[in-house]
């Protein structure tokens, strides 16, 4: 075991075929949420100067999605400054492969979503798998979240129990605004460097890594069907727009994938299409005791257990 | 001149009477601002746990303000862990007190303007003043920009004729959005840790930053009552609301204030009351050749001399 665990850090996956696999991930996931879309989805294809580029989708002003993006990208080059100080590595080749997305639906009952999952390879040998879901509801409904978590926890259970109730605590801290002191949403799960922190060999992580990616659209189709046909009114778009704001300073202040985006010279079209479409700045807003709204905040913090009824 | 420049290091002056003199300052430009408006500012009176507060001042849906926020604010106790790192120092308390101001109008021919006036003194005896003013129009209009730096050149060429140059190439720099390749706006001067960089003895350097904050109000009032009456179109007010995209990119991702406020654990309603009532992010959007926007985006651009004619 050991040994097949250090020959995972060497990099034994051919990683043109990680790329290809993510690239039907991006396929069938457009294809699934255009089926209760009356838009289409449109693609810019991208190079980057220093090596690689991306297949950029984006589907805008549909009936139900606002804004979705779902990005596959393919990256290598020499590895920033910026960022050999940060992982205090020495001179090095960078390899990132995955798929991103990030969806603003229209409607302020039906959350806002963000999956990822990539496979990273340093020229030093080192390389792994990470990703996550997470599911940001504009007005919190306990069911949704208990769904979503079940979910989860049922695909991270195929493949070992420890992984759900650790990569839960990851996204809780991950998706942290820490300066409103709120978590993003009701969470999800969110992994990284897997094989290096000896989670799984790197063909296990890569199941693993797959079976999370097809979870994706069946879970988040089944919470957005929930809710896609309900009314709604001026002031819950308003608070729509002001949690958009949230979205935005979290993903402008904290992401780390955002920050690796404008740090090796990505696409910056690609890596912003995170942003709301719409958003707004309130100067101290408060949410009236005992509204929908306030019930929302109180419930966006760390440490809940989602999985059970209360 | 060498020994009251080492005085001057060791913070000679009285950091209350700067203090006062900020507070009078935020009074001033308050009520300035209030003499073309229908609405008035609101005050709010906070404190900083450990240790100093502020007093932010908010004007919201005026008639041609959609957005200002005017702060003072003094604050101090143990310089956080992660400040001292990115400046290499050790162990040791701060005080940091300014007035810093942000615009957001509610016309897209009037200019967003920002402006910071700020006096810093570590426990080492190190102290500095450091400010800015600079002007983001949605639509640049090189009179209004020529008038701007003249203004700025002609306030800073009473004190030293070598301020101007200096500070306006590093507001170019520091102003900047460097994913976007775009200035925030036309810039204008920008300067930090004045005394320590010997332009001046701490006693001139206050006088330097007394005039600046001074000039602020009449000179953004001149090109606000420029531009209060003009109609404008929906199309003119999405470009405002993606330029306000752009605002929002830059205080998040760059903005030293913002991240010193951030990290410093300061009132989070006080710090981002910078950003803009609303902004929108379109994905991919082009300006149409030739168009106003397409030639605004060809000025947000370092190193433009704006104080000559062409």
């Amino acid at each position: 075991f050991l040994i097949l665990h250090y020959c995972s850090l060497y990099c034994t996956m051919d990683k043109t075929q990680i790329a290809a696999w993510f690239k039907t991930l991006q396929d069938s996931i457009c294809m699934q949420l255009e089926e209760v879309e009356t838009e289409r989805f449109h693609e810019d294809i991208w190079t980057r100067n220093e090596g690689g580029g991306g297949r950029t989708r984006i589907l805008s002003k549909g009936n139900i999605f606002e804004k979705a993006g779902v990005a596959f990208s393919e990256v290598h080059g020499p590895t920033p400054d910026k960022i050999l100080t940060a992982l205090n590595l020495e001179k090095s080749n960078f390899y990132a492969t995955g798929v991103s997305l990030v969806i603003h639906p229209a409607s302020p009952h039906v959350p806002i979503v963000h999956m990822n999952t990539r496979y990273f390879e340093m020229s030093n040998g080192i390389c792994w798998f990470g990703g996550g879901i997470d599911l940001t509801p504009i007005y919190v409904v306990k069911e949704d979240a208990r769904y979503f978590h079940n979910q989860l926890k049922a695909t991270c259970d195929k493949h070992d129990d420890r992984f759900y109730p650790k990569y839960k605590v990851w996204a809780d801290d991950y998706f942290f605004n820490k300066h409103r002191n709120e978590t993003r949403g009701v969470g999800g799960i969110f992994f990284d460097r897997l094989s290096e922190t000896k989670d799984c060999t790197l063909e296990q992580c890569f199941t693993f890594v797959q079976d999370v990616g097809k979870l994706f659209a069946p879970l988040y189709l089944e919470i957005v069907n929930r809710h896609k046909s309900k009314c709604y009114s001026e002031e819950e778009k308003r608070w729509q727009s002001m949690r958009r704001g949230r979205y935005a300073e979290f993903n402008l202040v904290y992401d780390k994938g955002t920050k690796f985006g404008l740090d090796t010279n990505g696409r910056t079209e690609s890596i912003l299409m995170s942003m709301p479409p719409m958003a707004v700045w309130e100067y101290n807003f408060q949410a009236t005791p005992s509204s929908r709204e306030e019930e929302t905040l109180q419930l966006l913090r760390k440490g809940i257990n989602w999985t059970e009824e209360e």
